[in-house]
């Protein structure tokens, strides 16, 4: 651990003189192996409604420069313990979705030769299904966590099958997924039909929609999922329109009566423990975001997965390396 | 029901290319009845502080184009089971009070002939007495449902008797309340003084304030609400102001502490299966909104009371008509 | 004249309760003859990096509201002297550039068989491709009278034939320009490379960069267009990104050092007489837009490109009738 | 002079902890004597189209606090040679147009009785009649120099003869105005028929559009003005409009192609000298507004006028008494 | 009672006419005694990250007037059964933090002199140390109750022991505080190290984390605070980033999963009856506030602490004196 | 030339994903030999009213992205004829001025060793104060070009020597300057007496307000310049509040009637020729910037100084080496 480089030292550098990396890590090429890689895909030419995701991933990181070393509700070290660094950005065509979708896949299986796991940042939902496929490579089907206001299992509109509402049905009907153990968390709002429900079960999920929190508090559905996705490698989705509006105007497809951003960090830090793969945070669109509202929930989300996979702190922190 | 026009399909026209009626139904002269009648009423000249509810029916349906045909939560196709139309806006006088209520009078007369129901977006609360004066030609007195952080049953300021404080207690001395099961949800806030409550009680309102909430929860509101109203006509009153700011910032008079759009809807939704001859949406003041979050909002409040007002499916959705 | 059916009449109708068309026109199903049609195009897929513009054709409508009338500077009355309408939105499919570019060659056709002009707003520059294929069909090759501070003669990038940055060297290759007369005005900026203008010229633009209007004032550079383009159809084609950022905020590729609106305004007004056969205004991105500004410049270029088309008062102008 | 009370010191008082008055100078109540009265009044019940003005005064006050004691364009001391004091707000009715008519008139004669001249902060425009009546009972018929995107001599909608388009026209029907002597600057946008400049000059104004601006520059029109006027008793009307959006996003009924912010100022400097007895800055609507954009812009409109009123310094300026 | 001096009767001036104090209240050179004085602080030197709180105290006050005078919640009459007066803004040097400290102290030593409490309006949190300071000379060691995402009880950075994230630590190594009796409640988000939370109980703090609330509700922190703090002399410090950034984006270090305003306004109501002798509302940074959201939150934090520290009304309310 | 390493090359990677540098040029470590080094010095402790320029450097970045390589006002190549590089943010102290300003003097002086020419992203004004000490001794005494609303020649107020309003005052007074060479343009605005006129000619400053641009043009302000400075060593210091609001609302100390962007491009794009040994862009402050309008004003202001450092193309521009 006395090799982990850590993000900048905010102590003796203002946190506005820090790199433009996600928290101020280093840089890929400035660490010689990853456990936990952060790489940007600022792509969006898949959404149906407000685009600008693309600004997603370098509003991310303007956003987490306020992220300290020791998060005390996960007791975590997530920057000491374990070796996390910056990618950078991976292009994508932006006017060929079924391009774009295979350089995605490329870059992902690239950088999964270098990092253990995979933090990415949207761009919009459709990325997930090519990294879901890099993933596979590495591990076989997975159970997908998927927190967001919608579905994202629809079979798609203008004859279009890559779309920001479709990853996970084609991630199922490619059998990258675990068709026992995926699970929506956050669904709300409307739907094109009642068989859109009937689709996503035997498309692979469970659904916790909303309501549900309302009755069995945070708890109950944290219970759950750990139920449902059991041992098995699990793979993180966050949208962030899974929170509600108030919490996250920065985004494409807004629908209120969303989580708050705590039910959300409390959910995400019980996947602690979990067999943990990958994950992505997606539809960050910075043009309706407001004082980073948006981009610091953002933030914070990526920041409680890393604490979740981080390892236990062996020995004195107070060694940790910083720059 | 085969005859229902439903809205645009947005599977096959993007949704920024639909009409600009709310959720792009079809406008009054393009159906030949109609069961829910969505009207504007862009009036705004009695508010007491921040202005624009003028602008407030436009950005509603600007920010209504994201609903979709079915509601889950409440297993209701609100645009397939009744005919919904929009009868766009009303005119009213900008400048003269009583001229402008007697025109939102006869306005509302003239719609109720052609809806069952009326749909109101304002608008400011004035809005609220001309409406309820031609709902009560129809249905009698009626018990209101009035979400707001304010009791608007106060005197009025100014020897002005029309004004967005004072449409209950003005609609309460003509008449056209129950004073048995009027009530007021969400209120909060100060007061003039602590006799404002006795007027309000004598003018037939309960009162659930936001602290009762923390008390016993929605569904204990939900259960007050219900009993309180039982099989009378009930006309659900939305001053959007009843969230809290930051669920709202696009409002006249904002209040802190106010309620989630999480436990608004769900509330709302709970009014299915009453008596409802009609409601308001009033009070959202563009001006003063962000990326949408209150149009969002004030749609989705739109989308749970057509929605508690939309007959069960019978036989199949498949054959909704749209266009 | 008398036939012609003008805005609703805002000394009777609030401005906030006119119809969500432009300037409170008619819709085209309205009226049984247009000289004018307006038509919206939102599409924005092939942008190179703010998106947004596929919601800038109702933003202009709703910033369109103000217009009055009688243009003085003109000294015309551009809907009471001409039937304009509204055919309100066109369809284009949005994950796929060369079948939208058909639909709206093919909704462009349509609108021309009833419309003798069309005002279109989009949507992004590559719009204006499909739009002069289907006035070429009507009217030969063109001269274009391009406002922007791009050349978009561009080859392309990513192996995209139609994108924002190129609809003018298809347009030019496929023969629908008239190689002695097309114009840029307001260019300014960066290139790829000094071979840009070298393939522009050949394309068949003359250029006035912005630092020509310091020389010649506005004036100057209004002789040197009348005298290039003459008696030759023309098509205006305005991207909002020609006027300087501080006028025109909302929009995807701003430069500085841009254009005043009163500029722009003066030199469109210039173009009375020319024979002007259709126009668009484009790259109106809303999401970048403050307080309507860019909108509002957006709705003054259609008011004065409508009032250069109206042909002078006969008789009486009170006749005219309003809604 | 030596008694005259000038801003708070912002050498020593950081400008963040200024009293809330125009430019941080004393209040009425701190002064004896008043040369230069400031005044707001929050009142914009007569708007046509995008409401509040009625924050306009202290939001000039809040951007007001940048301004310094020495203006060397106009080799003038503001705040030193004459004694300016800041007279708060008025009230007026917000709902019966002719009662606070009659408040606005009644405070503004009450306030001339304690100052030589006063600075107005609106409000909407209509304010400008019971100022001008007020000012009338003073000095009898005045010129009107009239800055605005409009001419508000218009006959008025709905039956309401005071409205924020009709002050002028009213004025001058009640003999307010010299007939010979009124202008209009930076005029443009559309009209409701070429008839209102026929009624526009009968009731005493010339008008010099924006266009006359480019053919004969700031001079030209400086010219016109003074020659226009000449000894007669002038009230200069600034309607903030008519700078371009622009330059002041914040207000309600805003026109493409306005003046910079550069011409207003020197255009009002050039006022020096002549025989001013009043001014006002109307139609600042802060909710529209940008980082004070409208608001500084107004700020140094009354500085300019206020510098404009200022005696020459007599003496040694080092002997200012500041706060 | 009759003889206190309450806000002005909004019933009858325009809330948009009240003068620019905390909720209209008067000046403390109007009143002759003072029970709760409200002071400004305009001073943000020692910010870490965002900064702008400076212009914290206006915002807060502009966004105080809506606040009326019966709060029913508390049951309290606020501005009526106790004096409260606007002190107006302290200087501080914007440049020299030692000496800003002095000033600040001595300022509010003065201001102690003449008001029995004083609720304090920052400008950024350190100005808590120098407002301890003056506190401890009349009350000896305090009980701070301190709402805040972050602990503040850090050693501080770049060798500068005066910043907005050391005060509580410094007036802990000063015997500023009751070792015993210190809480801090809403803390969240990431620390230096784990040895933070070893320090903070060193120096007298326990802790309610977010979480805890999320197990024990409003109530259960409610009666631990009781508990903590008993008869002791208490001062509430309110840093508004305990709100998450949805209820309060303008401020200077937000963080994600904060608590909703009305979890903030209980407890703030639950401190009635504790022995609290003064309090702060610091942080607030009005650049990134939107539509006064977070001045609209920090005005209702004052106006519940003001309503706890207000006697039981004596009599009758009718005869509260406003202006 | 062969060896330059220009941007990142955007016909092949989306303008979205390219480096967080300007104009995503390579950083110092990705090159041998440098011949313009931007650097940022995120730093705003001197700053009299809004603060917030700790941002700018970033921002200024992020507005970059626009940027290509061919000028062709300027006929040059930034990019290509001579290698740019990006030396990231120099760390400053935040709360102590002489310590930090000490740090960016060792800063300075550290890139100059590497770099010819320096590009400074400020922060504030003050930090031309050391970047003119390390300027000179490489170069001795200098001519500055001084763009800004403000003299910058004060004395300064508190006691504090360095602020944002003195670099040039205490550069003259160190003998920094050349008293016979240096020039303010664009001034405007309120002073704080007329002798501060006199104390700036006296300190080298000759003085071009803006009004002479409108008495002499563009040109004519040129011609004064150029004639000034003649053939010595030049460092172009740009205030961003030089321009107007409107087209620079992000800045801290905004004043009307400022330049236009366009004005300000060219002249400085007329410093072409001179003997230019640095440059700044200071008081960029984001969080008062609306849709990157200032953030591109910079970037633009940038580009253009350094396309006035670029030697001539030698031979044959394909061949430049992108990324």
């Amino acid at each position: 651990m006395g090799d982990v480089v850590g993000p900048v030292d905010t102590t003796r550098v203002p946190r506005t003189a820090i790199p433009a990396t996600f928290a101020g890590l280093p840089r890929v090429d400035e660490v010689s192996q990853i456990d936990a890689g952060v790489v940007g895909i600022p792509f969006d030419t898949t959404v149906s409604y407000r685009p600008g995701a693309r600004f997603g991933p370098n509003h991310i990181r303007a956003s987490s420069r306020l992220l300290r070393p020791y998060n005390p509700e996960a007791d975590a070290w997530p920057f000491a313990t374990q070796q996390v660094a910056d990618f950078g950005d991976m292009p994508a065509h932006p006017f060929d979705i079924p391009e774009a979708v295979d350089q995605i896949e490329r870059g992902a299986r690239d950088a999964l030769e270098r990092s253990k796991r995979l933090l990415v940042l949207g761009g919009d939902h459709s990325i997930a299904l090519p990294v879901l496929r890099a993933i596979h490579a590495h591990h076989g089907s997975v159970a997908v966590v998927h927190f967001d206001a919608h579905l994202d299992t629809w079979e798609g509109t203008f004859n279009t099958p890559v779309q920001h509402g479709t990853p996970f049905r084609r991630a199922s009907e490619e059998g990258l997924l675990d068709l026992e153990a995926c699970m929506h968390i956050g669904t709300r709002g409307g739907l094109y039909g009642a068989a859109d429900m009937d689709d996503d079960r035997a498309l692979g999920f469970a659904v916790s929609r909303c309501e549900e929190l309302d009755l069995t508090g945070v708890r109950g559905v944290i219970e759950r999922l750990r139920s449902r996705v059991g041992e098995r490698p699990v793979y993180v989705s966050v949208d962030i329109d899974v929170l509600d509006p108030a919490f996250a105007p920065g985004t494409g497809t807004p629908e209120s009566g969303g989580l708050t951003s705590r039910e959300l960090l409390t959910m995400l830090r019980a996947t602690a423990g979990l067999n943990v793969v990958g994950a992505d945070i997606v539809e960050v669109s910075p043009a309706y975001d407001h004082a980073e509202i948006t981009g610091i929930a953002a933030a914070h989300v990526g920041y409680e997965l890393l604490s979740s996979w981080a390892p236990a702190l062996q020995g004195d922190a107070a060694a940790i390396r910083t720059r």
